[in-house]
């Protein structure tokens, strides 16, 4: 076997997801590519790895010191959606739903794996907060044991400033989910947060 | 959105099997490594596109003029296997069973999708067996309606050797498969084809 393409496999195997075959499979199709279309593709990668920043407010990717989201005037900076990680961001952006800032964690606390609330910026949290303006802050984290930790953790440190509102999104059966197929837990508690019908 | 980060998961998702999600959660892992390891990853993608070459023998991937099984005088010589794509010589070669050379036909004859004879390596096979000293040539081809049009058209010109013996692989019920979910032309195909037992 070529070991230029030997090569290319075991690099692109190391992605997550992706064993062997699919390696095997995605370099085969390069091969079809132009060339300038693969350069292009491996360029922005590069770029990416190398220039992507975080913003000094939020912690969200971005492409300068200070992300679009936080540099909006148009968006409501009394309110930021602490969230685990980026992708989460984009979640939420997709739903069109949310005008306030964010605030990315990059993780939950978890002894198992050995992250302290040092490792996430709950700090640079904390200074936004004590920088005044803010009155609620939207916990939208995980319900694992890790994400419950984190967020009392979270609560407890925001309780030094009782101006500010610190609220959860809400759990239930998500819209389509059929009751049948649905964790006890949700159920459970979707049954006790019961809203009356208007 | 991060400019980079959309630039990076548009081109992630141009790959075959690779959607936006899974293209953002590609570019978010790459986050997490390395930046050299990121830097390996492409260079590997950018040799390969560049500098592999197809053997001018069996037009197999190759990182020289001539590929390693074609250049290897311990194999037999005398034997072809002809497949469709690079990716049947890998299966095959992962078997171990098989110490014969291979030509690579580069796809089927599909007047469908404009593919003539004269697209793939019909004539560079057709040179090898010319200059003598095959003894058989094997079609493993796959038995799609093109590919029985590209096995017939191999067969027509492949008879003004009557020396070269030519043969197909042969079709029946896989190991492990169970008969209940095997479709009833390789059933037939099985029956018909049927050994003794010794």
């Amino acid at each position: 076997m070529s070991k230029l393409l030997q090569d290319v496999v075991g690099e692109l195997s190391k992605l997550p997801g992706i064993g062997r075959r699919t390696a095997l499979r995605l370099a085969l199709h390069m091969l079809r590519m132009e060339p300038e279309s693969v350069g292009d593709m491996t360029r922005s990668i590069d770029r990416f790895r190398r220039e992507v920043k975080h913003c000094a407010q939020c912690n969200n990717l971005s492409d300068e010191r200070v992300c679009p989201i936080c540099a909006d005037r148009e968006r409501d900076h009394a309110t930021i959606c602490v969230v685990e990680q980026v992708a989460d961001v984009l979640s939420i952006e997709n739903t069109h739903q949310y005008k306030g800032l964010y605030h990315v964690l990059g993780g939950v606390i978890s002894p198992m794996q050995g992250i302290a609330p040092s490792d996430l910026k709950i700090d640079l949290l904390m200074d936004r907060v004590a920088r005044g303006g803010v009155k609620e802050v939207i916990l939208a984290i995980s319900t694992s044991v890790e994400g419950e930790t984190t967020l009392f953790y979270l609560l407890n440190r925001l309780r030094q400033y009782p101006e500010v509102k610190v609220t959860s999104i809400a759990r239930g059966i998500g819209f389509g989910d059929e009751l049948e197929y649905v964790d006890e837990l949700t159920i459970a508690h979707a049954l006790m947060n019961r809203r009356a019908v208007e």
